[in-house]
């Protein structure tokens, strides 16, 4: 009897690990396969050449735009979509209208007034201050709380929000999260004092001078007014007149114009799955970009991983058991449009989206995922960690997703961001050097590398 | 006595675990410290620009290297040594002479002569061709076993060895283990057969021209022949004219040569122990670098983080147990001699060096440390990887060291080399564009974060 009870003691508990081996073998080796094919071509390299260089800056409601949409479904239809679907949606349509210029005037030591031209950015979606421009003194504040501390003082000025990007957070992230309110909420903070115009720093560690753009949301209750990013070799110029003591007053000219809404889509390539045709796992990256630089990092990369998958899994001869959905999401930028239509439809799809997973966080070296998922779940995919050991990728955190995914939540889809090492992502952000000289290929595959394989291992194992 | 037994098991244990969480947060909160240190300060950023902006590249022997000794002398005194201490060792002196050049000629369709300059650089420590170049035909092989079997028909040839670098390691290091031997070997096994120069594919995955210079050794046994590496671009071009069946022949000019050895300088930053001054601890990267470029991330990086290192542990007022040394070395590029020097004061100076590390991967971000340690130091430092993760050089491998150190190995000296993200570094390595610009300060921070935390863990606790 107790040699019985050890043998069924022993017996399944050998058939489970010889299973775990096995299939972890098999895993590795779909991995490493996957791995080969994406390093060893030279398709997402063309893919994003292509995007960057011959379409460019492409954002919602400008002719790059459609010209990327196109681009995106022959793309997905080469790389061997079994369909594309052209999903529509409507889209923000704001126009930056020609070159933002800002100067500075103060009186020097030696009595006499300088004008400086500096280098600005205007925020999307902003207001322009129209070809004339406008004038003000400039008030400068540390933050909300100095704001509010001045807020009898700031009728007519124009509010620069001087809050640093903090350089000790390791993960910039950190320092973007902290700061992104200025640019996005500011304007309107500084409106409803009668703030005329703002000007933010731009929110980058970068030592150069570009200015980064990025979107405002105005307050209905407060006036619209203009609203610029700062390059930041300018901002230590500003910050060190002000520092001396010496008041210094602003001159801004834009041209941003919000226009009516237009249309736009989702570039959807599907991958039928052969078993579970109604489950979906969805996958992508925004094709839409903000209007200057080519979007290279942000998000030409998260597009061109998307097609890549897509056609390594067809090269690899691989079969998904579930459908897959390849996306390239009409609008992130300014309105996260894309992603809302997207979830819409899943609602009322009838089909079960069990699982999304974006990249959106530059093309660089991946360090690990960020998952949204039930506790059940994470025990699974934790299992999965040691496959990813050897692309580097095997940093697995609770919590992530992304703009465009995250609207999935409402229809109850697991989801996860590709955590790329984000050093040096906030030196392009939003800015006129995220071009393609800025990615390096290899980075960006072991993205669609490390992606696809989880891609795989869902297909495979389910959540 | 049953109780007794139960006490005494489970009071070590808990004041064990106690003990574990209190140094563990101790040690966090250093590492945090030190993060915040070295990311806040702009030390780190202006010694890099000194060395590479003002210095540049600086071989062996070269007048810059005199300039980059008094330098890094002065830098370590200010970051805050005890003393510096300059260690003189015999170095080669190699010197290019000029502008390398070389032009491929063929006969095009049209049955012209074409003679087209392609980009390439000298190797290191090679013979020059003179100024008055070498012209021959070229013979294209694959690879040593393609050079064995065509060993008759490479008198008087130019053998070009046109070894891919491999684009499927994800370690990028395991390419150029794998083609380095072309370029260090090569040119003696092709002048064995009587070859009269050597080309080889520049030792890269970059999709520029630069082409990428590194060290030679000839083999007395056979005629010393001059060797050049070839910009990639340029490669393809050649290898689409041989692919196609035409005959190629080049002409090379090259200026390169070998002077006497002279007096170069380990530069040696000492912080002392204050309980065990005879342990040594052993910190360091190389002050040398090719002749193009500007040396930064190889290895203007792995010296700026060795200053970086003393300097922070000074401004937190670290003062460590065993004595520390700060080691700018005087030449691994063309003959690691600085290394070796160092390695045989130790042997005689009966002081016992404990543990060195090194940086000379490049200044990007830290993804870990290799370790050459016996297995007890290897589980006292596996349980150190948690305190990392935050830093993101948390992968502990075994095996590891660098070139500078490994001569220690003869004394006994734990070894651990730092191993940063991988990808770009030989998109840079021994060629014009290893620039400031090239280096993320951010990244080369995080290294030196990442070092200083190790160092501190040794020598608290020891090996």
């Amino acid at each position: 009897m107790k040699k019985f009870l050890l043998l069924t003691l022993v017996v399944p508990f050998f058939s489970i690990s010889q299973t775990f081996k096995e299939n972890y073998d098999s895993d590795a080796a779909f991995l490493k396969k996957l791995s080969d094919e994406v390093l060893l071509s030279k398709s997402a390299d063309s893919n994003l050449f292509y995007l960057t260089k011959n379409i460019g800056a492409r954002l919602a409601g400008s002719p790059q735009m459609v010209m990327a949409e196109n681009w995106g479904k022959k793309a997905l239809e080469d790389a061997g979509a079994d369909e594309v679907i052209m999903q529509q949606c409507m889209v923000p349509h704001w126009v930056r209208g020609g070159k933002d210029r800002a100067f500075v005037s103060f009186v020097n030591k030696a009595g006499k007034t300088q004008r400086v031209e500096i280098s600005v950015l205007a925020i999307g979606n902003a207001v322009g201050t129209g070809a004339k421009g406008l004038k003000a003194e400039i008030f400068r504040v540390k933050d909300y709380e100095d704001l509010e501390k001045n807020k009898e003082n700031l009728k007519g000025k124009i509010v620069f929000y001087d809050n640093p990007f903090e350089d000790n957070f390791v993960q910039t992230f950190m320092a973007y999260g902290k700061n992104a309110t200025y640019r996005v909420n500011g304007p309107s903070r500084a409106a409803k004092y009668g703030a005329v115009a703002v000007m933010i720093r731009s929110l980058s560690h970068s030592s150069d001078n570009h200015p980064h753009t990025g979107t405002l949301s105005y307050d209905e209750s407060a006036p619209k007014i203009p609203a610029v990013a700062v390059g930041l070799k300018d901002v230590r110029k500003i910050d060190s007149l002000f520092d001396a003591g010496i008041s210094l007053s602003a001159e801004i000219i834009t041209n941003g114009q919000m226009l009516a809404d237009t249309i736009a889509h989702n570039v959807i390539g599907v991958l039928k799955g052969s078993e579970f045709p109604d489950q979906i796992l969805t996958v992508g990256g925004h094709l839409d970009s903000w209007d200057v630089g080519e979007g290279a990092h942000d998000d030409g990369a998260g597009v061109v991983q998307t097609i890549e998958m897509l056609r390594a899994f067809k090269a690899l001869g691989f079969q998904p058991k579930k459908t897959i959905h390849f996306v390239l999401f009409a609008n992130e930028e300014n309105g996260a449009r894309g992603g809302k239509k997207y979830a819409e439809e899943a609602a009322v799809s009838g089909k079960k989206y069990v699982f999304a997973l974006e990249s959106d966080a530059g093309g660089f070296t991946p360090r690990g995922f960020g998952f949204s998922v039930p506790d059940t779940s994470w025990n699974k995919i934790y299992t999965w960690k040691k496959l990813f050991e050897p692309y580097g990728s095997d940093q697995f955190t609770r919590g992530g997703g992304g703009v465009d995914i995250d609207p999935l939540r409402s229809v109850g889809t697991a989801l996860a961001g590709l955590h790329p090492d984000s050093q040096r992502y906030f030196d392009y952000h939003h800015a006129a050097n995220d071009v393609f000289e800025a990615v390096n290929m290899r980075e960006l595959k072991l993205g669609a590398i490390s992606m696809g394989g989880l891609l795989y291992l869902v297909d495979k194992y389910g959540l």
